[in-house]
């Protein structure tokens, strides 16, 4: 059974997609990759919003991106959207976080597809201690990179 | 029977609505007005949406405005987006605006009723000779206001 | 006899209005295409906007965008303008949506020339019901296409 | 023991901080709230967030806004971000939901303390039915809203 | 016979044509003043394009602000755009400033009616000693305004 | 001897020169050009604003581009500023056009180095009748060639 | 003997100006306030920059603000520039911070009057430990305040 | 000893870095480079901040750039922020620029690492006359590769 549910609004997200779900393989999170479109195929969108057993949603998509707000209005789950980049960046970015008091939608930056995976990780990890230890590991990993990238640069500069 | 279907996102848009409202009094052209959103009441809108009899739908809406889209994709009638200011102004217009290919919204400008109602009227005057007469009225009341400023203007300075 | 008259500012706009001219052959609906500058041949601008006998016009520019709406300031029907993209893309998208309030054009995205033709076959769909026909099958057949890119993807990933 | 803690950068991110909290007393949701500022007080906020026992945060900043980023990158728990409008807007709202890959803040809107309430809300809810039921009577409410607001307009216009 | 012929688009801009008329005055150079819409009365501003006996053109225009690139259509002299402030105040700006190749525009600051008719003059005092002269004591007296401003503020802080 | 004078602020910005260069070649305008920084050699700018012969000067400059507006305030001759495209483009075009009152510069679009030559042309060819034919000819030219795109797109689609 | 000279390009600026010289009273730093322009007085401008016996120059400027920049350029002290809000705000912002390569200029925040001061300082505090001091205090006060309000807030919520 | 302590928030920042280090390199002063990440390793962060012996902090990032106010929160030094470019520039721009009141953070344009070196020179040179002269002597270099730039584009026009 999944615990993400990831919804991309066209199959031209794919890219965004695959960083989300690079993340959740690597922290052992099962989840769920949809394409359905808030604008072509809005009742698959309700569909998906409604009876997926996921715990959190992530929708990407780019544009006028309707997408993550469409499913906040049809759950009560929390839902991550991340905005696609494009000729104009801040269409994407201010449909998605600019959403009306009441229906609330998380936004993560640009194309962030590994962002809104660890979002959606932390969420999961309030009563999940195995993704928590995961989550853990995922960030003292990120912290080992960094330092060997400062060893790297003091012995090159 | 109405010609055309303003739907508002919230009541805090209706003066941008009056606007539209004022115009299609003045062209005679019937109308309906609602409230619908499409975060909080989602079914309304898809009810509106494929329920109305009118010709041409006028949606108002701010922030993430994504109910002139989300009339879109459940109606094959013309959509009219009218973006309402804000603190950022661009979000309206850029998520009315920059609609994903295959749904297209008419974007007029930011809280522009008016023209929403002149171009809903445009298009009913397609196949509507009374409209087509008042609206050609309402251009030449409008050519006249500017020729008598002119002659106000040049008098005044 | 066209329905729909496409008007391009600059020749270097034609990728834009081929995506236009694409939907339109797909709708069966009969067009014409023109190339006229509001800034460098103002009068064949008007001179197209007043004499075509289409029913609906489609303006496509870049830049500072004017031929959209000189066109609507010498017709009375609809007229659908098309930002091109370039160094700015505010520049146009701002020029043809921010219309002052009297003479509306529709605008759509940036470089959405076929969402530009699908807003015109809703207009002519209203008096036409082959035009109706049409849309309706173009709209199955999108989202036939989420629909097989949504096993597609489940497949892959 | 609070569920939600939320941080406000400076006394003066106050009103947004109330939308916040009106949110949570209506959802009866347990929550604590301190000033403490990224730039001013950085012990204060990796004290904080090292140290709270809630299950959520809510950051709430202007300006160039790195409290919620500098919050989540001293837990693993989930961190919504507040942007604060100011004289440009787009500091704040881009320095919360740009983050880099790795560390991820959920942004809402500006000023959109409400919001956060409610995503704070729906997180809580995902193990706790009575937040649930609360949260599901709090979109009912939203949406009785809407309705009666429909009829209203109707009357009067 | 003025030598400078000022174009607002809407009676609404004559805040900022004042500020132009202020400085003509001062520097002593005739003009004529008129109200005349690119949009809503395009004869009219074709007409003035080429009967005024003018040398320069100045227009004022706010939102998607065709004016000075209409005239600039018409007429092979110099033509002054002035940006009218307003809720995005870039569309007035980039409408005017971005011009197509072929067709050039002298763009001034927002509002900035006073630059414009500076511009103007310094374009006449190219064949007029008389302006050239006034343009120098304008100067002149701008100079010390700032002196004794400095003095001033020095005396205070 | 030059009637234009233009300055670029840096070498990497040659190729918006020669674009001007290429239009006064055209209209058989004498001209100089120069390279002159107003932050690397701010005095060579004030030597060349006070010593050179030209009637207008055109001023091509990127990023915090004061070059404009630093040799207006060391002329009384008009300044026609070029912004340089870069990384944001706002940046040089809002320092070019958004001079402060009493210090005029006639900003034209980006990279619009052929514009900043016809607008000198425009000026010079008040007093100039070969220049005026020369620019009537011109634009006669570009009318043609739209003609001539206008035949060849209908024939093409 | 002043340490810093704080340069307004128009008298409009003071209020900014007022905020840096507070922190300087308050730091007990020497100071000299001017107001000279870099486009109505460029010659004062190089006066002050080239004959300040200060050691740093804050440079206060709206619109397209050239000041901090021409000053960059007439001495090797390090300027700091305080960009000042207006209709557009990122103009000033933008012509302060995007300087070209090799002639810097130090940006502080729109209207940052007190965060130039303080910059100033912590660029003087390198050679005096009195200032140092100083500004050691000003930031414990600071840190004070934030306590103070936490208990404030939590109080009152 | 180092005088600079350049601290990049990712290995991603390097060219940017390099350009700084090359100044410095050129100017002979001593630094020394580092990777540390505000939001990835943000004690190393205050570790560097607080225990470089460096009399000047370079700070490099891009996005959400948190790192040069958090520098500037843990050391009295002056700060000098560097914003990487990416899909927005705005938003590390904006995020180092609009630090709040009473932590200053002296920011450069975008990408411009020289611009960070040459800051910090003019800041060294202040108490150390061979770094005074070194920087007089890059100035003067920079002025003569203009000058042979204005001469080799005379002879090429």
């Amino acid at each position: 059974m999944p615990r993400v549910c990831i919804v991309m609004g066209s199959k031209s997200d794919e890219d965004v997609v695959k960083k989300a779900v690079k993340v959740l393989n690597e922290l052992n999170i099962d989840y769920e990759v949809r394409v359905a479109s808030a604008h072509r195929t809005p009742e698959k969108v309700v569909d998906i919003a409604t009876r997926s057993d996921a715990d959190v949603f992530i929708a990407v998509a780019g544009l006028s991106a309707a997408l993550p707000g469409v499913i906040a209005a049809h759950t009560l789950k929390p839902v991550i959207g991340v905005p696609v980049s494009g000729k104009l960046n801040l269409d994407s970015l201010l449909s998605i976080v600019q959403m009306p008091p009441g229906v609330p939608v998380a936004a993560v930056g640009l194309d962030r597809g590994e962002n809104a995976a660890l979002l959606a990780a932390r969420i999961i990890a309030l009563s999940d201690d195995s993704v928590k230890v995961a989550l853990h590991d995922y960030m003292e990993k990120m912290k080992k990179k960094v330092e060997s990238d400062d060893v790297a640069v003091r012995d090159a500069l």
